[in-house]
């Protein structure tokens, strides 16, 4: 195990009913905040209104901010810290998905920067602090709920970065998985996916070979995840299988997995930020077609011990006597598992040709260097990557 | 899933080498401190004097309490309290185990209550307040450097009481599993005994039938804590076993295993806070001693379903044929580990006769009455589950 730090103060509230609470728990926070929101869904459903009214009732004056749509972007992020500077906006409230939470957090903190949001993206500046955060998810997946991420999209320079900070994670998340009951078909399937992808990332490449309770952890989460996931499909207002897939899916990046296992990168997330970032696919489709291919690279090159232990504790795989049959066989019933939840698992599967790694390759470096790991996730190991994933 | 809060604000620094970083932390929380210590086992291994000259070269005053002593006594708070009083301190600092901890936790609320301590343990008074606490666990097993209890025993009336509180979270914990290489065998394993008994009381007496995700974590860290307990007893100076089991050890008590698990009783830890006050043994040993035969109890009357699934999935058990025989094999099975790892498994094994169990149901019915699950678990159930550990 390696030295670590862990720290989350993020206070979580699930269940029934529970957004009749709101306006009590924020009350202290201010007189004034925004809410954003995305597309029409919030309204639609009525937890707009509840949420309005839960806030207006406590006599706090909402600034709505609706529209911020998937993969969200940087011009939205503007308008809304404009929006807080200008109204002088004591905390912001995100009801949605994680583009919603994601834009949310990059006002919070872009209103007490001083100096511009995207060079904290760049890695160029530092977040020193930043207006409390109250999120509503409507969408399991991201774990933008109880963590301090954000990733937002530039859509002038086309790239989708991440950014993280300790003054961003959420003062409190109100999780309620009724409001997940709405969500449609495949994007039940891409949260599911995004969710085991987060835990996946850091048990594949931890530098450390001996992590048993993070091992545990996670495989576990990862076993909870496919199951909850091809229930909810099955039956989407099943409150149970909802839940389970709504709070595994934000203990899958709240720290907890990652707490030991060492400094490790997101490969697969920064490819797919680019595959959004380049062809507005949906996230989780993006992880869908990357990791299968992703999962065959490890286990030709790297870590094919912790691919057949995933596939033998998670997937049901057999050991097939060596290592890398093994884990081979775990990237093929992974890739299984998604055409079960119907997700693609090829980049083919997304209309995306294979002429493109090269320009696929160049916007992932891009981010590969931000993150300082350009020496491991160099364009040709991005580009070797991609090929087993066409 | 049962609805649920949960909040954890305690930031832990895990690893080799990190108690350099004691005094650089804890500067800002003010110039005086008092540092509580057990025996002389901190002085002997050195830790102490690291501690002492961290706080100290920041130019922090630090009060000495020591002497502490397992199943920590009321007393020694009072005497604690009125120094923190006196001496106007600003944050306490644990170096020790679980007794240590709570000490310091009761101190650091005594500190700020407007009254006496001991009320808050009857449930008669609410702490609203406390000192900032610092624990440097010296031993894996009470999972106190990451929650907001504590137990203490008030001496003269021979009770032994749990309280907690929002709080008493420790503001920051110091995890260095190298200072647990000199804790003895046998409270190695009365260490990794109370941690599995942490996670496995909400595990099975959960009133939620549908708790996945809480399942697959509690199961993956008995399975650790049962594995790094055998570990640390073959080799007490490998740094590996050492970290899994303090690293499970804390997770086990941190509330992430019982969020959502809805209200459960903790029944184990009830009557074996009656053993310890009544005839002074160590509270791992009293646990162990306790849970085969309460694991027998739960397999006739109630939750056999889930003592059979903690056998197939923790201790290698094959299913049966049918549920109670398979659960019946699970506290067998788990009894034989116990001995494995050198603890009791009845509490004939303690010396602690038949005849007693009038006495000890007694002092476990005046908790179970703070507790408020005195018909749950009234005298005539405790002497039926002493039965079956005797």
């Amino acid at each position: 195990m390696e030295n670590f730090e862990f720290c989350n103060p993020t206070k979580i509230i699930f269940g029934k009913g529970i957004l009749g609470r709101l306006g009590g728990e924020v009350r202290t926070l201010g007189e004034k905040c925004i809410l954003v929101t995305g597309s029409e869904s919030a309204r639609r459903t009525g937890s707009y209104d509840l949420v309005k009214a839960g806030l207006e009732t406590e006599g706090i004056t909402v600034f709505d901010l609706s529209g911020v749509k998937a993969n969200p972007v940087l011009s939205k992020v503007r308008e809304g810290t404009e929006m807080a500077c200008g109204e002088r906006v004591c905390f912001i409230v995100a009801l949605g998905g994680g583009s919603v939470m994601d834009t949310a957090k990059a006002i919070a903190a872009g209103a007490r920067l001083n100096g511009d949001i995207w060079e904290v993206f760049e890695g160029k500046r530092e977040i020193k602090d930043a207006l409390p955060v109250i999120c509503i998810p409507t969408l399991a997946a991201s774990g933008s709920e109880m963590n301090g991420f954000m990733v937002i999209t530039n859509e002038k320079s086309g790239y989708k970065l991440a950014a993280g900070s300790p003054f961003t994670y959420p003062r409190i998340s109100f999780l309620a998985p009724e409001l997940t009951f709405s969500v449609p078909r495949n994007y039940t399937a891409y949260g599911g996916v995004d969710a085991v992808c987060h835990v996946l990332e850091p048990y594949f490449n931890s530098p450390d070979p001996f992590t048993p309770v993070q091992d545990e952890i996670a495989e576990g989460l990862i076993r909870t995840l496919m199951h909850a996931t091809g229930g909810c499909m099955e039956k989407p207002d099943n409150y149970q299988e909802r839940a389970a897939l709504m709070w595994a899916a934000t203990l899958a990046l709240n720290g907890i997995t990652r707490a030991g296992v060492g400094n490790h990168p997101f490969p697969v997330h920064l490819i797919e930020h680019s595959l959004s970032a380049i062809y507005g696919v949906p996230h989780g489709a993006g992880l869908a077609a990357l990791l299968p291919g992703w999962m065959k690279w490890k286990a030709t090159f790297r870590d094919t011990k912790k691919v057949a232990q995933f596939g033998m504790r998670c997937l049901g795989c057999k050991d097939k006597g060596n290592e890398k049959d093994t884990a081979l066989e775990a990237a093929d019933a992974f890739g299984r598992w998604l055409s079960e939840v119907e997700c693609p698992r090829t980049l083919s599967e997304l209309d995306i040709p294979g002429k493109d790694h090269e320009k696929i390759a160049q916007n992932a470096l891009f981010q590969s260097r931000i993150w300082g790991i350009e020496n491991d996730y160099n364009a040709t190991v991005i580009k070797e990557i991609l090929s087993f994933c066409q």
